[in-house]
């Protein structure tokens, strides 16, 4: 009989013992988690946050009995990988009464990511917290009920920091966000960031970008290269890191992106050995290149793929085009494939085009103006990625991460037959206007 | 000098004369309208009839005097092509004050499509009203204003009778609904249908189907093969029919939908005639057949293409995947593609597959189920078609929309990578959810 064992219990690990089980009901499948917590969704935390009523084990989508009883996962939390032995294929864990060897046939490591603290005094103060796991989001709520915080400081203008000043926004607190990079949410198009900045100013919040964090005071207090902002929660929000010291340690070999380097089928570079989500590297179909972009969906895409092969199948994970979705209060945030910078990084003679067009139907109440850039490789107009603002962003980008997966131009964007009604879409939506505009600056070039 | 001669001034014929004057603007491009109206959306009536504060004049795109001032366009609204020689290339023109000849060298016909009468008793009573042109739109305004109707009885359960129930339910009215086919939105499939159905009633709609209306009656009542039901005001539903009188008589090629055949470049069978929009047939890439399925967004193409043309380009229109998108109540309606009984009519060995998922992350607020229908290729695993209710349905329905121009298979559908954040999505969307349900069906038949 078979031992499947897997390293980490949330998206990726979790997806990967089902499979592997549901594959192999024979097979032993094992999960061992260091947290007490599986099976989380992190991106719901600021929404959690949000409501004050709701708990936070409400992010749990299948409590860890279930995967014990119903589908007959051997899931052991509060129980941490603490050493790996490719050669002998053994994982050493620790537990709270002690330490034991693990044997295994098959591995999946999916150990996930850990956000990136900063290197300055005072970042451990009580008061100062993360935005990754779910005892992060507990601690926060706490915090927040139990000190009535007024003004909160959230470092860092990416996704999270949006998200997490909507959140405290909703609840009423004065909101001040502090980016280091010149404007909000790095690696988005300046132009999609600037309406991104002016959601955060509409919505009440202070937002500072070139500004450099030195030190967080007891107090407390943020002191910046501008001065200092005082604070009575400091979110930390610059970012996360692929948890790879085991692998690293265990002599697994990993990308040039610092992430577990992995096959289309998920195997690293040991025998028997998968990696699987925010650890791992994927394929990036508009680069060609492996890439680093954790997100949930991709956690869930691999963990069932690395675990179908560890249970003997040979399954392909399709890659990513790195299609990501936000909401800034009022808008949704979308982005796909390659940014211009990024683009031309490759080697790609690219244009960036932008445009704007209403999302509903002329004459229908509501909507809002929808920003769109387009990248287009301008001897052959095809499309390399693109990034939106607006309302239904979110979902009008799976048009263009569709059209990426085609490899289709900007032409053959141009013809997309898509669905119009008043409160759906204008006459053209969006998406057409973009590539028209697109061919126009093409043709101009 | 060249003369271009557009018949028609909704939104092919302006689309078809805003473009050819920008193409040439030595040319002398003159539009012929019989109705005092331009460049209307029709789409827009139910919301505009909703809101009685509305000018009905809102759902004008662009006023007629500005086509005549900033565009160069001679438009003669209240002149109505009564006669069309090819060979001769000249129209005849009927106004108020008599009749003329207008000779040209290109003519695109925009006629579009009229609402089917029924040939009752009592159609034309008072009270009785079809839901198609701008004046349509005035009249049943001024109706609701003059008599306070409370009671509304919609013949017809397609896009436009379930829009004005919501309307008029919004409006306050009692609102009934009877439908001759055994569901409503016939040409949906089945179980798409059941839930618009679930929706109309749940917002207090009388929904009939099967049922057969014979008569109307002053007074009002509609008679139907079940009885009565009393009316104070009745809308007529019951679909649209090419406007193809003008150019049958010309002896220009009808196709076999009964609309105007047109090759991609919008050309009919009469030397340098054009035809765009609700009058004329355009290319479905998915049956490789021709096929009539008026709606505004591929009106709009159609006559910016054909005005091109008729300017000297050689543009083609891509062709449609029969792309629609309707909102009932708070559910968004979308279909593309080929349902069930089409493809197989087509030849096609399709199965239908049916999933069921949430519009939103988990733990996130809000949201619906949507429920999926995908029309799929048995041997092939090829996207034939798709339907979907719910949240965004008529956003997601463009991902398969792109889906199906890239000729995807479900497979193909699986792999997409598409934005997740819990407002957005959930980990995995909907069209996923349905990728995976279909690629089930298909391994187990």
């Amino acid at each position: 009989m078979s031992r499947i064992v897997v390293i980490g219990g949330v998206a990726a690990g979790m997806s990967a013992a089902s499979q592997a089980k549901r594959r192999r009901p024979d097979a032993e499948v094992i999960v061992l988690e260091r947290g007490p917590d599986v099976s989380y969704g992190a991106c719901g935390i600021p929404y959690n946050i949000e409501d004050p009523a709701r708990e936070i084990d409400d992010l749990v989508v299948i409590a860890a009995e279930r995967f014990r009883t119903e589908r007959g996962i051997d899931l052991r939390t509060g129980h941490e990988a603490i050493g790996l032995d490719v050669a002998g294929r053994t994982v050493r864990v620790r537990e709270r009464s002690g330490e034991y060897d693990l044997g295994y046939d098959r591995l999946v490591i999916a150990t996930g990511a850990a956000a990136v603290r900063l290197p300055l005094p005072g970042a451990d103060l009580p008061g100062v917290f993360a935005v990754r796991e779910l005892r992060d989001g507990a601690a926060i709520k706490q915090h927040l009920a139990a000190t009535r915080a007024r003004r909160a400081v959230i470092i860092g203008a990416g996704y999270v920091g949006v998200e997490m000043a909507e959140a405290l926004r909703g609840r009423g607190l004065e909101v001040t966000v502090l980016e280091k990079a010149d404007q909000v949410v790095p690696g988005f198009e300046p132009a999609i960031a600037a309406i991104v900045q002016d959601e955060l100013v509409r919505h009440g919040t202070r937002v500072e970008t070139g500004v450099s964090v030195t030190a967080i005071e007891p107090g407390l207090a943020v002191q910046t290269d501008r001065g200092a902002v005082p604070a009575d929660l400091v979110l930390v929000a610059v970012g996360i890191r692929p948890n790879v010291a085991l692998a690293r340690a265990a002599g697994i070999g990993l990308g040039d992106t610092g992430a577990i380097a992995v096959d289309d089928e998920q195997r690293t570079s040991a025998p028997d050995v998968f990696a699987a989500g925010d650890c791992a590297e994927a394929r990036h179909l508009i680069s060609g290149h492996l890439a680093w972009v954790p997100l949930g969906t991709t956690a869930n895409k691999q963990g069932k793929i690395a675990g179908a092969n560890a249970a003997g199948a040979a399954e392909r994970f399709a890659g990513i085009v790195g299609t990501a979705g936000f909401k800034a209060f009022d808008l949704e945030v979308g982005r796909t494939g390659l940014g211009l910078a990024e683009a031309r990084h490759l080697g790609f003679d690219a244009i960036a085009s932008r445009s704007r067009h209403k999302s509903r139907g002329h004459s229908y109440p509501g909507g809002t103006d929808v920003t769109t850039v387009l990248v287009v490789e301008r001897a052959t107009g095809r499309l390399l990625g693109a990034q939106m603002i607006g309302e239904d962003a979110g979902k009008r980008i799976d048009v263009l991460a569709t059209a990426l997966h085609a490899g289709m131009t900007v032409d053959d964007l141009e013809g997309l037959d898509l669905a119009y009604a008043p409160p759906l879409a204008p006459v053209y939506d969006p998406v057409l206007i973009a590539a028209t505009v697109a061919r126009k600056e093409l043709a101009a070039t």
